[in-house]
């Protein structure tokens, strides 16, 4: 900073003096949305720029302010030469070879599939043209980015080459235009970097599917256990309850499974941990990549549990529902029979409500808390209070909700049809596991050991933990 | 970046002398709110501060560490004077003319109004100060910002200014700050950045009145073909209907009609392209405005399906629904009539509610992505992925949901309330259309043909092809 | 400017020498997570880094490229180290003095709990050894954010020493690694910057303990008015009412009280103005205080309305109002009466419906604008208009909601149990005095005297107020 403060006093003395440094100008090859955004872009950061055309005199509306010329000019009057055209047109820039040597050639080409060609672009372009300094950058913005400012995680960007220099003058390009660079190395990174934008939710895979095939077994179990078991056994069509009183067993059946996967494998891992005495050792594959998808887990049950939440708000405007209400009160009138009012049944029929209603809001919240602008105003401590008690207390609100819901229906033989439990009691199982699991490990003397343990402490190995590092 | 690095050594070899080198301070005239704080940042980020105050012995609390002087003495201490005072008040300045020759004159000002003055204020300060070289620069900025720090799109600040040396000096400073600069050319722009932080949601104007007179529009319909209908022909009053039943039929049909118009520019835009046979040519204007403000139209009619399903759901807690629910019972039971349970009607209503609900959960995903925060955080081809196929599945969804609705009761004469079709029908019209449109342009053969134009093949020039730009 | 512009021209020169210039390492030492994120993360952004350790040849699994060395060795090759360890570690440092003298020694260290010791560890590090450089600095970071980068909030990092040209050299680090580097001051901050990660929710906790007490006072309040009152003057128990029906009087009560403090302080602030006649004299403290949390208290307010919502959506599933319902309709048939549609109550019962449907509409969007990212996405003007304007709108809609609830049952005396108002008449006070302060502030004559008063403009002292300073 010190060298900045003087530079600054520094420039204050031309001040008088009329103009700025002359400057170089940047070279764009492509005049299409990106050439022209980065173009634009360049400009406002206070960089000259000169687009190089095939018909420099008939080309499509450029920024004002920017100069075109042919390809071969273009490419002579700087010495970085941005590339915005796509790779099947880089055959052309052989014969500009001479032009172009020793010059930075930035490649910001995407293809449109992953593997379509054996090497990467920008290596295809190392090789066609061996004498230019070849960086792939920039790749991962689009052209409104680049327009618009760059923002939050847009504000990242790539790079990658094999020559020291001309990375660090494209880094300084790019820090100017506002973004934070990050160096991936020499240019056989190039590829995962154009793979990076063709990239389709990664991390929402395993979570997606697992959610998929929840949703399926426990569709068809229930469709078994109630549609087909009242066609054989009453020769009753119920197959109308399929649209909404099934998908509302399915939802929040699988919203609390997955819910409760988030927290599993937190449990194991502590397990873990304190069998093997130590934080030293890596966790199995399995675990880690499990541990990595928690929040997608978490974000896909908060959604099942919302279409839960609206699938049971519309149950009252149902024709089945206001049918059956009906139905009851003039078969109560015809019978002459008085049901009485069962302050139980109102005690656990209210109960069960409002757990879930209590249960729902924690989730909210959680899933409020892991938007990316909130999670990242919060502090550690913070993050992991909410990320974690919360998070045990949302699990259990919603397992006491469904347990309240089952009741002591167990008990009746009525609930088992063909010699299957409930689906509500099957999904209860992994909820019930992690509960217990995590209050045996807020057992003081447990507890303490784990703490030790994150703290560095390691059991087998007393003599040599006097300098270990520290944990955050 | 090689520099920098060296820099770095450098910086450490004077590390054992004691002091930093000796720094010009920077000048700040006015003791305001904004001033207090721009100060207050400065000093956090290690510059010195002066503030000049007509009373440097008696003025508001300032910020620990910084200097206070006579006007007058403040400017000659330092190169660059950031003014922070109002327009009206800068005459003083004139006066100080002497002492400001030739430095920074950094103006921050903003105005209550637009069009107030016939110039704006960096210009007329400009006239006031010719010898002093004046910067227009961080008003859009608050005192609040100045306070916490940057962050996400207040990171952004513009400048201008006619010294290309002064307003790096200023460029530079607003980096250290922790700003991200964008230059917009000489001192003429700044009647523009001075505008800046007077607009009041530029972009959300015409999808509001659009929102607004398509409400009031369908409004009057209904209460024409619902109230007065009833009031003309059947002499009954049922104008109660107004608050509830007539807004959870306006606010739908909006909806709907918003969010296919959201698709709509789009799936114009397409078959322009074909048309054209090129993407090279620009859209027209009106197209372009309405694409750029696709995703205000979501958002209110996202706005608007949220009111939907809260006027949806308390439909059972009216009065006027329980009575007429009781009243059907008793007519029932006094006229000893039983109507039958009708499975086709059952599943005719659950599906009808199970695809609203679909719809709306598809909607709302949607409407989290364009959080900033969220969007930001996807890649481009995820982004896209979200917005073009999730929306078509959420209006396809939303239009399935409207038909079912309506089932065959476009087949009753008694829908043609005064010979005019029911506000459903007419809401139908566009989701149609569009998702026609849309299943025409997925046609193997000319999307095939829609992919290579965005690529940039063009069907008139084949002969200049060859090094066409970029698409992104 | 100029000058990184020159440097660019410059460090094209080398550009066909092969390699970059020679560079000095950083060392780390400590190799726990954090300390293998931050070596990772200077790695990529194009450092050299050395690991200290006691058992070089068989540690941990370090970042690629990195160097391993004894303490000694790796303190000896650069002149930055980093102590990524625990302060229980700090005192085999002592052995290490002279391989230290002189070197910047960066302590990025937190404790697990506050005021544990008597002094920061930054400061107990500098008496270790007194002959190094101690800056304080990236303690607020976790292993997470340097693995994937800064982002909104995580940008800012603090720091704080004694020698300035060391924290120039960390700051200079900080900033490549794409964070905002603020300076704290001296060695003396590094407790408070010690103390930042340790922090829970501070700003949360007055808003958060006002929302419990005043639950706790209204749900006593309505147990002994409603269930107890039932109780003791006809012997019936209706305790079953806590779960739900008393729940949901408390949760609107309790919002809207929290609601109207969030606009109180506004008000009494702008009259405190109009009686003193300047805005250049502080606020008293309480008032600061208040003012500081009014987004804390109005988005636990909107917690408990969504509360209120959920549970008022729920009332048609309770086994209670179905069993009422049907219970009305059988003694209805059993009476032969026939209760008459009342236009009255339908107008009432809609209008107080879709007023609560209004106002939670407008206080959701009040909600998602305080989002950060959405928020920050606002120019000053947007903000305040949302902020207020549109807070206000959102009281006055609840308000008058809840006006709508009471209707004329105030006139009763069958309200009055024990003489005591209703806790709704209660909960109306504040929003009321709100509201009507805040339409006497919008009186033309009083309105104009304000925005003069905050403009800037004095009562007391005409004299003075040439050169006041900008209002933003």
């Amino acid at each position: 900073m010190s060298k900045e403060v003087k530079s600054e006093s520094v420039s204050l003395c031309p001040l008088g003096t009329a103009a700025a440094p002359e400057q170089e100008p940047l070279c764009i090859f492509g005049t299409g949305d990106f050439g022209r955004s980065l173009g634009q872009r360049l400009l406002q950061s206070g960089y000259k720029v000169v687009y190089g055309s095939r018909r420099p005199h008939s080309c499509d509306p450029l920024p004002q302010g920017a100069q075109v010329m042919s390809h071969a000019a273009a490419a002579q009057s700087a010495s970085v030469v941005i590339l915005c055209i796509h790779r099947e047109h880089y055959d052309f820039l052989e014969t500009l070879a001479p032009q172009l040597k020793g010059k930075v050639l930035v490649d910001v080409s995407n293809n449109l599939k992953k593997n379509v060609y054996p090497e990467a672009n920008a290596e295809y372009l190392h090789k066609l043209i061996p004498g230019a300094h070849v960086v792939k950058a920039l790749n991962t913005l689009s052209a409104w980015v680049l327009q618009n400012g760059p923002s939050d995680a847009s504000r990242q960007v790539y790079l990658c080459g094999n020559n020291v220099v001309a990375k660090q003058t494209v880094a300084e390009m790019a820090t100017k235009l506002g973004f934070t660079v990050l160096d991936r190395g020499s240019l056989t990174a190039a590829r995962e970097l154009e793979d990076f934008p063709l990239q389709l939710f990664p991390e929402w895979r395993l979570p997606l599917r697992l959610a998929i095939s929840l949703s399926a077994f426990f569709f068809i179990y229930v469709v078994i256990t109630d549609v087909v078991y009242a066609y054989v056994k009453n020769g009753k069509d119920i197959s109308f309850r399929i649209m909404v009183s099934l998908a509302n067993k399915v939802f929040p059946i699988v919203s609390l499974i997955m819910l409760s996967l988030c927290y599993l494998p937190g449990v194991i891992a502590a397990f873990l941990q304190l069998y093997r005495g130590t934080k030293y050792r890596r966790f199995p594959d399995w675990l880690d990549r499990w541990m990595l998808c928690r929040k997608q887990l978490g974000l896909i049950a908060l959604g099942f549990a919302s279409l839960h939440v609206l699938y049971t708000l519309i149950i009252p405007i149902r024709y089945y529902v206001r049918f059956r209400l009906a139905a009851n009160t003039i078969s109560q009138i015809k019978e002459n029979r008085t049901s009485e009012f069962d302050t139980d049944v109102a005690w656990r029929s209210d109960s069960y409500l409002s757990m879930g209603i209590l249960g729902f809001g924690f989730y909210v919240v959680l899933g409020i808390t892991s938007l990316p602008s909130v999670s990242n105003a919060l502090s550690w401590r913070e993050f992991s209070f909410i990320q974690s008690k919360l998070g045990y207390v949302t699990l259990f609100f919603c397992t006491f909700h469904t347990y309240l819901y089952g009741w002591n229906r167990f008990l009746f033989p009525s609930s088992y049809k063909w010699y299957t439990p409930s689906a509500y009691m099957l999904c209860l199982v992994v909820p019930s596991v992690v509960i217990v699991l995590k209050l045996l490990l807020l057992l003081p003397c447990v507890d303490h050991r784990l703490v030790r343990i994150r703290q560095g402490w390691e059991r087998t190995d007393p003599e040599e933990d006097s300098n270990k590092s520290l944990l955050k």
